[in-house]
């Protein structure tokens, strides 16, 4: 068993879903017109302004409902999909020196924020999954991702030489997880009103959702900062 | 009229949403752990360790179907409404030269990055809403709106010397427009998938919607490193 708790054989599975996730083959047609303008990957993606004969429908850059889940439930699975798919793409081969760059005193490393994505997803499944109230969690929880969950000078210190490997298995285990959870679950759940939070539990995931597109422009505006970077600066 | 076509009524109406949305009271309740810890506004949003007393639930942090939306489309509606309210309280009282702050020479300004919302909003508008290919825009909105949505060195030469104001009324104004197009529309189109762009309406919108989170995570960072910044890196 590996430390994160996963067989090999499970790894390879969670590897080949995020290569499956990553390397789908929409790199070539998810253009942006920033893009196709050689500016870089901030502008929203968009066809390039001659598209080649459409290939397959790829569900990725199909928003609704997915089998398995309930509608609205389905919905925002397919949102965190294509939102943890733009974040995989945008550090598909970033070698370890990278991902632990500090552009300045201040900033986060690129390995950093992916950790705080997994990071995120864990607090929030105990929080809407297992009822803990925030910030409430065991020390053993405590101990493997505040650092990552709270970033700054923990995250600087603590969060450091591994491979991308490391970080995507690590988003990819809490991430199954999550949707092993949101399987067992309904619409109803999901616009359960939380007091404690001012806030419905579609709230929570899609805040989880939107929160990872933010660390997400981040990344991009470090990797146009990565020493030797060429092209867009963000 | 002004430049963009509001009379003065129209503009203290846009003025008004806008801060009801900016200023709905919520910054004080939506702490997130590392803005507790004054390490700044990237993590999720959650309350604080010893929540106060519940105030009435804010609409902005629930995520659902929405009064005069049909289901689908008015969830939607919630999410773009939740970002762009992120967004705003991010810039507020954003003074204009820290707006026209550049980085360093492949930086975009936070000005620009909020008329890049606007153009955002007002292409994807004319892609779904009137059925444009992409790119085939009349020349008058490509003059308007080409260096904002290209940003890099168009948009650096171009956009500047405006206050916020400025831009949050260009914001406001394409993103009513966008919310009055998806009234007369209902969950059959949003699920319409469109072959030339390989993607489901659905995808379009909640892409406009994750792209804003996107630059809202770049805005912050920009914000952390304004001169006189203090405070958090991103």
């Amino acid at each position: 068993m590996s430390q994160s708790g996963f067989s090999p054989e499970r790894r390879t599975l969670l590897k080949a879903t995020a290569a499956l996730a990553a390397g789908a083959g929409l790199s070539s047609r998810l253009r942006s017109d920033a893009e196709a303008a050689g500016k870089g990957a901030t502008a929203p993606p968009a066809p390039s302004p001659s598209p080649r004969p459409a290939p397959p429908a790829a569900e990725i850059t199909i928003i609704g409902p997915r089998k398995g889940y309930t509608p609205m439930i389905g919905t925002l699975v397919s949102m965190l999909n294509y939102t943890r798919w733009a974040v995989l793409r945008s550090v598909e081969g970033t070698k370890q020196a990278d991902l632990d760059y500090l552009l300045d005193a201040k900033a986060n490393t690129i390995g950093g924020m992916l950790m705080h994505l997994a990071a995120t997803d864990t607090y929030y499944h105990l929080n809407t999954f297992q009822g803990m109230k925030w910030g409430s969690w065991p020390d053993s929880v405590k101990q493997k991702w505040d650092s990552a969950m709270t970033l700054g000078d923990a995250g600087r210190r603590d969060i450091k030489g591994h491979d991308l490997d490391y970080y995507v298995e690590l988003m990819t285990e809490s991430r199954e997880r999550t949707l092993a959870e949101l399987r067992k679950r309904d619409d109803k759940w999901l616009l359960t009103f939380d007091p404690a939070f001012k806030a419905n539990n579609q709230w929570k995931w899609f805040h989880v959702c939107e929160h990872e597109s933010s660390h997400g422009g981040q990344i991009r505006f470090l990797k146009g900062r990565l020493p030797g970077a060429k092209g867009g600066g963000d």
